[in-house]
């Protein structure tokens, strides 16, 4: 059912660990035939974003719509915005041998895996617990509640590492990120990914 | 039953397609805890060969009764001598975290896959098959019978890469030998090679 020629790529993790910063170098490395996935979302554009580069900027009863048509490989509702990933936009590119990035939560990548058997799904591990719980405890301005919310909800996400591929631990962007460029060579070297035609071979081998 | 500290490494393909230059060139770049599995062999040594550096030279008689006590990984008997993969050796050096490389032949391969599950098995694939071909023909001054039944023998090798995790096509030495060592970084990646301690991490995070 997913037998395309790109592939999809899930980089996820718990919220804290980094992923964002390692998309973005990975991307840097402007890889041939790899693209990051632009998400749709109902939250206002920052100053500096651009439609259809940063995110596919979308009215609530759009977006909803889109829901709706079953338009979305995953999708949440995060503090109030919605953010989803269109899924056709991802299957053009992946039918045209193009390998997708998706960086998304453990929730968004859990739907995809459904649909998606041959995605390569990583999870982004951080160094040490400590360290996370400290860039969660010391991101904002937050209640208390909150924090220990967040904690609950990384720790959460963290329980659920078993059901990706690779690990990549953070605690270091460059090795983080050479990790996941080798893991993408390596995947595409993977047996159940070519189509070899033996019929043809032999006809040559024996020729 | 295979969860040993470091990975077996397998690295197999027909007859001809340049193994051994790929694994000489995988040694050079004296990856950290990789090693070469080292074969016993009972053919004589060859100028400039040592014991227990490129085989383990064992006379027929002691090779034979390590088959009968099962200390063999694989072996094999090519052209009248018998080659094999010293069981405990590998096994020693996976169990302090050495990862091992086996080059051996396809039926060899198998014989590993059955015991260890866990082994990475990367078969080494001919940029064509006509390169292949022309390789095994122009190897030396055989008959066209001993041509015509290393040719089959290569179809039949290459018919069972369907076995294996990856193909690492030898269009370029450097090429090929970077792909391999990406497969070894993205292995070692690879969640179900991970364990993670949760009832610490929850302590240590909810502290």
């Amino acid at each position: 059912m997913d037998d395309y020629k790109g592939m999809l790529i899930v980089i996820s993790g718990p919220s804290g660990v980094g992923k964002s910063t390692i998309c973005k170098a990975l991307i840097e490395k402007e890889l041939r035939n790899v693209e990051l996935s632009i998400s749709a979302t109902t939250r206002r554009p920052r100053v500096g974003e651009v439609d259809s580069v940063n995110y596919y900027f979308k009215d609530e009863h759009v977006f909803k719509e889109m829901i709706y048509q079953n338009e979305f490989l995953e999708y949440a509702k995060v503090y109030g915005n919605y953010y989803g990933t269109p899924k056709q936009k991802v299957i053009d590119k992946l039918d045209n041998g193009i390998s997708v990035i998706l960086e998304i939560d453990t929730y968004g990548a859990m739907q995809v895996k459904k649909n998606f058997k041959k995605g390569v799904f990583i999870f982004i591990m951080p160094p040490c617990f400590n360290i996370l719980k400290n860039r969660i405890i010391n991101r904002g301005t937050e209640s208390k509640d909150d924090i220990r919310k967040r904690l609950k909800s990384a720790f959460k996400e963290i329980t659920e590492v078993s059901n990706y591929d690779y690990i990549v631990i953070n605690d270091d962007i460059d090795k983080a990120v050479n990790k996941i460029v080798c893991i993408l060579n390596a995947e595409s070297c993977r047996t159940d990914r070519y189509q070899i035609d033996f019929t043809e071979f032999k006809e040559e081998f024996y020729d």
